[in-house]
């Protein structure tokens, strides 16, 4: 079932330990819907400058997304770019430029309003909002957010909570928004703020899932060498959300299921840079790191 | 089968922001044989000062642990004092007062020589292999250590390592152990040092096993509150020795369970303050919250 993702398009300039990249393919929308489009027929929302280069959206394309509600702006093209360090834990920003970003006001193309499957990226919420009610009452929607807006628009972002089913959020955020440090707590504040589906992100150290069935951990798969960590996150929700689509129902094991798919995605997006390790990845390696994840947990 | 621990018996002074307690029994040791008593029968090592109440040794012999082997010496109990602060993740040490445990000199009981599972403590890693020397070719030998050894006694360290089976450490003390702060890569350059089952303790985290077989992941049990994390690390290691020494074997699906096993004793611990929470600690209980870890990790 078709699976709706808004969020940014962005070039990003990389640096880690591993080399350096420009301008590559980057932002949560292409992270997400290039991971769940191995699950589900994916449309894409999102905004882009003058100067993005057309074998992106082709590549998009080449994965089945439907890039209609991708529109072109005047203007540049998001840009972010930041530097790893040794550890891979860290990074700093080098530089950000909104530039067609700032302005974005998505208008769904009308053959994404019937969507059953919506992720709202990590963008303002009262843009989020603004695209969950151009929806025709989805069957399950989640979100991501940040930091910023968690300070800036609070009461926008509780809007926006009271309203998806799902919330999917790193454990800082998490912390940020309940004011609680214990994770198990931080779920139970966010609950009680609209989604049930709660899954908190915590990078290497895996996702906890918690819903009315109760908690599910996941861990990160343990890899020798992370090249590059950035979309890590949006490729597990992608990986999450394209399970629930391609399941078609929200029963608690779909949502492990999903969960463990998430986190298989984002092992793959981690091991190059952007989404290179997405050009080349089949079905069979998806499902054989899948199985690899039972072999990890399994006692 | 019997499970031979040397360690340390301690008092320990300890505040959170749950409450503060004083003189409490403590010491790796006492944590590791109390949690390993519900698998096996345990023989403890250690020393003790003229001020060590009896009934602490009471304590540990009500949960059937034989304690011929923790010796009483002039002088005063190894005291140590720590502070915990509301995210549980840190703590500082106040005090740390050796006492007799600066002499510390372990002379085995003739009976305890035949024990095939050994559990070295974190103690100096020379008294760990004396004591290791006294054992007649225990079936399976691991040991902990911790930073101080690293940094200053390497060359003792690393002949330890060479004589165990395996090696439980947290992970800041496996990055710092092999400058590798890879996860995966730490475990393989300490199975190049010796031993071949490498447990990586990550706290709230959870705990990654490596083996033969490969990687197991296991999460902590997520509490929504917890008490005092002293003696958790100690209680996993003696989860983990109780249930291989209990299964007779360490067939990879036996480290496994041993594992969870661990991670069970583990998150009881954190429960309440000192070993307090094993004073009505339950076989069903136990049994429950394993029952507990396979829902929050089946999909």
């Amino acid at each position: 079932m078709s699976l709706l993702v808004v969020g940014s398009v962005a070039l990003d300039d990389i640096e880690a330990p591993g080399g350096k990249v420009e301008a590559v393919l980057g932002g949560a929308a292409c992270y997400f819907a290039v991971a769940a489009s191995y699950m589900a027929p994916v449309r894409a929302v999102g905004v882009i400058g003058n100067d993005f280069p057309e074998e992106h959206l082709e590549f998009l394309r080449s994965r089945d997304i439907d890039v209609e509600g991708i529109y072109r702006a005047d203007g540049a093209t998001f840009r972010w770019g930041g530097r790893y360090h040794d550890s891979m834990n860290q990074r700093d920003t080098l530089f950000t430029e909104l530039g067609v970003f700032e302005g974005f006001d998505p208008d769904l193309p009308d053959h994404y309003r019937d969507s059953p499957y919506v992720f709202l990226a990590n963008i303002h919420p009262g843009l989020q909002t603004n695209v969950l009610r151009q929806a025709n009452a989805p069957v399950f929607a989640a979100m991501d957010t940040m930091n910023l807006w968690i300070d800036t628009t609070r009461d926008d972002l509780l809007e926006t909570l009271s309203l998806v089913n799902g919330l999917v959020i790193n454990d800082e955020e998490a912390q940020q928004l309940t004011g609680e440090s214990n994770l198990v707590r931080c779920a139970e504040g966010i609950r009680a703020l609209g989604p049930q589906t709660v899954i908190i992100k915590r990078g290497e150290n895996g996702a906890l899932l918690f819903d009315a069935e109760g908690i599910f951990a996941a861990p990160a798969f343990p890899l020798e060498t992370v090249v590059d960590p950035t979309g890590a996150g949006d490729t597990f929700a992608g990986g999450f959300m394209g399970a629930i689509a391609r399941a078609g129902d929200t029963d608690p094991e779909t949502l492990r299921r999903a969960v463990i798919s998430g986190s298989t995605m984002a092992s793959f997006c981690v091991e190059d840079f952007s989404l290179d390790r997405f050009r080349e990845l089949s079905h069979e390696q998806i499902d054989e790191r899948f199985e690899a994840f039972r072999r990890l947990t399994r006692f």
